[in-house]
């Protein structure tokens, strides 16, 4: 048996999110069937991050451990003709049976993209999160440099899932302007629960306006209520980029 | 009353085309119920091109008479919280009464994208037409030349649809690489039923070095058997762009 490396995009539209789960359709399940279909038996994935329903991916890292029964060449070319359409395994490489998808990853990239702007995006719609009225870029990105960096992220997380720290390094968060999109970007050692999507949610209640950029250090401190947090943004505006090892 | 021009997009996925009919969910359909809704009364609306099921607009145009019951800006605004969200008003103009969207038309221009490459498009899958194997981009290039111009494009219509003359100025037809992205761009003062998929089709057998660039003068010639074309590229690859007045 052999480790492999899997880098994956797919479209989380209608998806569950990675994580195989008792009826809906995961990620995992979805790829797991497929390997199963391969090599006549059970072959369990790892993924690098849980993402959740509606997240998108264009660099998921995953692994799993596989009998010598395929060329790479050929299972990935096998693969990808099984999967569906809104899945793809872009590579496979050989790593050490020491490679863990998980607890080898080094950052993780994500990107939330809005679209800000009164008309609606037809193309990508189900790939952005849409917000009509003008919000502030200077004001996002001051507050953005301020969230940067290693803080005690307790307030961004949701609660749902055990975590023994909620201490990230949130080594970028920036915002920038792109037509009508803004794009969002933050590289952490590891995100807690629903953090991209809780930090989206400051920054756009800050480029509205309600939160001066000033105010956002207030979330930085433990034990503050949680439900002085903005609402989490929508799923579908988030995408996993991906994992640094 | 006045005379509206309409600028549209839409993502045709989900739509039978533009034309309206009995059962299916046309785009014209939709924006006429939509009409029907701010006007109180039945407002019919024509287009420039009928596009077929299945293909999207990002610049397709109509025309529409309505009373003065609206300005401009609430009516654009209006319709547009209305329309589903496959469908978008990008702009409405006041012109003069003797505006027709299809016979004041100059131009259409077209645009058909090929994914070449042997992975698969996850986010823009629907926008695009799939030819995993390598296609000789500079023989498509000769090909496209020698059908720009002024031809009898009879061996290019797909019969279904009375027509006059089957005689168009083909002002441009290129083809582009775009990273995995070949674009192939038509533009004339008028196109047959299914012409620019029927050019599409051709383009695509010459990529594959299966027709010579050098052949493809046979295909200008009336009374050809139409089997000798090759088949009529899917629709899903096919954008109206823009219309010239």
């Amino acid at each position: 048996v052999y480790r492999l490396k899997l880098t994956l995009q797919y479209d989380g539209t209608d998806f569950s999110g990675w994580q195989r789960q008792k009826k809906d359709r995961s990620v995992q399940a979805v790829l797991e069937s497929a390997l199963r279909r391969l090599y006549g038996k059970p072959i369990p994935v790892v993924g690098a991050g849980r993402t959740d329903s509606g997240v998108h991916a264009k660099g998921q890292v995953a692994h799993t451990t596989v009998p010598p029964k395929h060329t790479l060449p050929i299972l990935h070319k096998a693969l990808n003709a099984i999967l569906p359409e809104d899945l793809l395994v872009q590579s496979i490489r050989k790593v050490p049976n020491s490679f863990h998808a998980r607890y080898s990853a080094k950052e993780k990239w994500y990107r939330y993209t809005l679209w800000n702007d009164p008309s609606r995006p037809i193309f990508d719609r189900k790939f952005l999160h849409t917000i009509p009225t003008p919000l502030d870029l200077r004001k996002m990105q001051q507050a953005a440099r301020k969230l940067q960096g290693k803080h005690d992220f307790w307030a961004f997380h949701s609660t749902g899932r055990e975590v023994a720290s909620t201490i990230r390094n949130l080594k970028r968060l920036s915002v920038q302007k792109e037509d009508c999109k803004l794009i969002i970007d933050a590289k952490a050692d590891g995100f807690l629960y629903h953090m991209v999507r809780r930090l989206t949610g400051v920054l756009i209640e800050v480029g509205r306006g309600k939160v001066p950029p000033s105010a956002v250090d207030n979330y930085l401190r433990k034990n503050k209520k949680k439900v002085l947090v903005p609402p989490t943004a929508p799923a579908k505006g988030l995408c996993l980029m991906g994992v640094k090892y």
